[in-house]
């Protein structure tokens, strides 16, 4: 049998400061032949961990439930057919499962990536979410060739980080967007620190010609968007003839609104990004690679985000 | 030599009734040896043209220029080394080129598209721009089946009306979008006369739920945007999860909106189509083959517009 877990907990969907207002205590459950009981040492909250708890994510786990997505832990016990994970192993929910938000989980080992013993807790946990959207991003629409270059918005962001390091490691440049306030010097100077080649606020866009800002760097083929409203007709703007702006996001809560000649006579593509979409049951692999490729650049120092 | 020719002819890009406002006599041209010399017989007026004019297209021919795009004539003469084009017979510049607003035009033989003697003139004249960007943008974008969908707005137009009618040939539905205006009852009639299975005014899809009417017919994997505005977001209401968008007009001269939603969670793809960009010059035997395709279908009376 498994301790006794606390969870975070919802019976019905609703603000999550009212569903999930008292953590409950599971009950022990039994850990059977191929199962692989897990202590959880972090598990980080998304906004859609939030989305999912209010109801309105449009792929979220049956009520009740516990919350959660993604998580890494220490495994405490195996059931008796497991080989190849033990206690003391440090592993990870891969692809991110829901339930994450509790001291104990017992699920399949199918469920479970064994990691490295130094992989940094704090970066296992929020591996699987963001800087996997950046790099599915960055493969899955246009091919990119060293030289080329990436905008985006919400270049701050857990996204917008990785985007800026994994480009930087192929060649990329990337132009990156963020918003007018105060702390804005500041946080240029910590994406050109990681990589940045040139970040604008909106404010310093609002000019008749963006591109006449980019000197030797090549108009993008790629854009990514966070935002919207303004802020996602930015990244229109410096795309080059025939580009993508592909939309994982939209934090100002504002649509996305395209001229009829961006279509017609710039050609540019607009599609979304959705992780939990390319995360089916056939990608298992290519997720743990991925995660495995990405870890690895943590333990070099080659990506870092905050 | 050429017979003189009498052209609508612009010195200057600007407003057409006052850039085109005397129609000119051009002189005689010398008939190379593999020149055609085509009398002009039906020259339509499209809307790009006009934008030619006014300067706003984004290709278009150095003034001073002669108007047209598309046109259709009599073989008038031809080169001494011309073979297999001769006095009398119907050709069609195709692709089409500019200068078809004139009386008589000289160019090389390869030009030039023979017809078959019995092509109706009005038809031949007007098959390229519409017609052809109806057929295309069914073959370009989604691989559509039998018993498949499509939505579409501005469906009165001649692109509308041939998609409608190239669908109904491939056993593809359409749902058709037209304005609210006096009328709209006749043009429905004659729409659905064409083979539309359903039309609506955007008055009548004012509703919750556009899918709600679609009853037996599938969701659209394929939707067309030549108005933008309101009139595009209902097209994007159409669209089954997945489904692309193609804008190829934007007669409201409002912006296609679109929700981040739409892009993330419905996988939406927008994108934009432009004849010219298509019509190469590695296209000119796809051209001319799909336009004997369609003058096909209208001498056996399954494709006609107006």
């Amino acid at each position: 049998m498994s301790p006794p877990s606390k969870a975070v907990f919802y019976e019905n969907h609703g603000p999550p400061d009212t569903v999930t207002k008292s953590i409950i205590q599971l009950p022990p459950v039994e850990i059977k032949a191929n199962d692989v009981c897990v202590k959880m040492l972090a598990s980080p909250i998304n906004p859609s961990d939030i989305n999912r708890i209010e109801g309105v994510y449009p792929v979220r786990p049956p009520v009740p439930a516990v919350g959660g997505y993604e998580g890494v832990g220490e495994v405490h016990s195996v059931g008796s057919a497991v080989q190849g994970i033990s206690p003391g192993d440090l592993v990870m929910a891969s692809p991110p499962s829901p339930g994450t938000w509790q001291t104990h989980v017992v699920k399949d080992k199918s469920f479970w990536h064994k990691l490295d013993r130094g992989t940094p807790v704090e970066y296992a946990a929020t591996i699987t979410v963001n800087p996997l959207t950046a790099f599915r991003m960055m493969e899955d629409y246009v091919d990119l060739k060293s030289g080329d270059s990436i905008v985006q918005n919400g270049a701050t962001s857990m996204v917008g980080q990785c985007v800026i390091q994994l480009a930087k490691l192929r060649g990329i440049h990337t132009i990156n967007i963020i918003r007018d306030r105060s702390g804005s010097d500041e946080a240029k100077e910590k994406l050109k620190k990681l990589g940045a080649d040139q970040v604008y606020t909106e404010g310093q866009l609002d000019v008749k010609n963006v591109k006449s800002l980019l000197g030797d760097v090549p108009e993008p083929a790629l854009g990514f968007n966070c935002v919207g409203g303004n802020a996602s007709s930015l990244v229109l703007k410096f795309l080059r003839q025939g580009g993508t702006m592909v939309t994982y996001g939209g934090m100002a809560k504002k649509p996305v609104t395209v001229s009829t000649s961006s279509f017609i006579f710039k050609e540019l593509s607009l599609k979304g990004f959705w992780l939990q979409k390319w995360l089916g049951p056939d990608k298992t692999e290519a997720c743990r690679e991925t995660i495995d490729y990405l870890l690895g650049l943590i333990r070099e120092g080659k990506l870092k985000y905050k």
